[in-house]
């Protein structure tokens, strides 16, 4: 019993941070950070890509930490560099520790057993953790747990891109579909590990892009934190998601990338501004959306 | 025309190389190269792990590279290391590549638009790539194409994992499985990417844990080769893999990790004499069964 309280309250300690960062600062907005070398403002030398990609991620980060809820790492952007890129990831993770600003890593992983672990140690046993990861659920919930003992989990349940329905659409001979068959398994995973708010470490990925699946997609997971991706470029709308947030406007982490990290600049002022500029319009939109200011 | 002709030999060159590295070692024998630090070998000095898991994996290569068809790399272990693990990954790529040994990067990455891009380009844009990814295709098959245009995918079917009928086994309105329909998916990504022998760049993860499934997974994915893991420790065995070999005995890789890589010592034999004899007797064993010697 006395045990039981220990594990549930270590591991409610990580939705409990994110949820006190959205009251921090009165919002659920979430900033993506995915760098594209090419992208990147002229003011950043690109000679070096590692170096460019670093000082923008840099930049991004010391522009939005005050004003967001938490900051979505792109992994595949730094893993592309090799060493020099994962190193950069672990920088980024110290910068945003100083800032108390909690950290998606979205690297999607997904193994069996051992390797699980593996990625597990990855994430959240660096120098400065992650505090939470994507992960992909297709190999079964049991490689899911390992996780959990040391971080918070997204999983992968319906993605924003345009072929996600190919496979997450297909239809289950219990009317279910794909996606529905792993919110279930995401939300029983979910159940035992809640916070004293009702909000649960294991959390969902579930793209803005297709707002009405969205919203029945929250139903099947009560105590799930829905992570949002596809606000901005992708075409995913703020107001649309105000069914995902819930009762106490906690419900849903809403991100947007291309739209902040790449903001345009007007009448000469910096990047790095102008970056700032629209991390407080999306922190005033989300967080006017769900009630939290 | 001149294109799509250009394009499929690009293609078909991946799985060329692997079908050559068959025939050259008479065998359809993998090394799974999964180093945990605590079960080293006592005369690996463990002060430093990075140092440990380095000196390991490179005395496992070095022992393997002329009898086994391909070797297949856990990224999980490396990258539970950060940084340095990912240089450790560079080194065996690059001694890997001295030898014309085919290298699985078995990572399961999947992600949506330019993040599959990165990804692909990690694993076959590096100074030694990788042959093949393991990826997983829950986003759909339009994720999958990105790594097409410079390796090799085995996309994950079934894994050998006892939780994955959780999920994998959930059946489809119209009777078919999760699994089947990815394998089904597979098999359509898969056909017109075909080398001469008829076999795809395009190949699936099927656990020997799960035969007779196995081999209906064949039948629904003809040009795809398999990757067969779970052999030896986790339980499988190379007489059940024969049907999923294929006439020509090209169709499937057999994976083995922990019986050969700690394989244990005899009468003061040195731990790298006992890898090498462990798959030496693989090699046979697979080789022998799928008529390649």
């Amino acid at each position: 019993m006395v045990m039981e309280m220990t594990e549930e309250m270590s591991v409610a300690g990580i939705s409990d941070r994110l949820i006190a960062a959205m009251d921090r600062t009165g919002c659920n907005a979430c900033v993506g950070l995915d760098p594209v070398l090419e992208k990147l403002p002229l003011a950043i030398d690109r000679t070096d890509p590692v170096h460019a990609i670093r000082e923008f991620s840099l930049g991004v980060l010391e522009s939005v930490a005050e004003t967001v809820a938490c900051l979505k790492l792109q992994s595949a952007c730094y893993e592309r560099y090799g060493a020099a890129g994962v190193g950069v990831i672990d920088e980024l993770l110290a910068l945003a520790a100083s800032h108390k600003l909690p950290v998606i890593l979205d690297a999607k992983r997904g193994d069996i057993g051992i390797s699980a672990a593996h990625y597990a140690a990855a994430a959240f046993e660096r120098s400065s953790p992650a505090s939470w990861l994507t992960v992909n659920g297709y190999l079964g919930s049991e490689t899911l747990e390992p996780y959990l003992e040391h971080g918070g989990i997204f999983v992968l349940v319906r993605t924003s891109n345009q072929g996600s329905a190919e496979f997450q659409s297909l239809r289950l001979d219990d009317g279910r579909t794909v996606s529905d068959a792993m919110a279930d398994m995401v939300a029983a995973l979910a159940a035992p590990r809640r916070n004293a708010a009702g909000w649960s470490d294991v959390g969902a990925v579930v793209g803005a892009t297709h707002p009405s699946e969205a919203e029945q997609l929250r139903n099947r997971m009560p105590s799930v934190v829905l992570l949002v991706p596809g606000i901005g470029a992708q075409g995913g709308c703020v107001a649309d998601c105000k069914p995902l947030c819930g009762a106490d406007g906690h419900g849903a982490i809403l991100t947007a990338s291309r739209s902040v990290i790449y903001a345009p600049t007007q009448h000469g002022e910096l990047w790095t501004e102008a970056v700032a500029t629209a991390a407080k319009s999306l922190a005033h939109e989300t967080g006017t959306m769900a009630g939290l200011r």
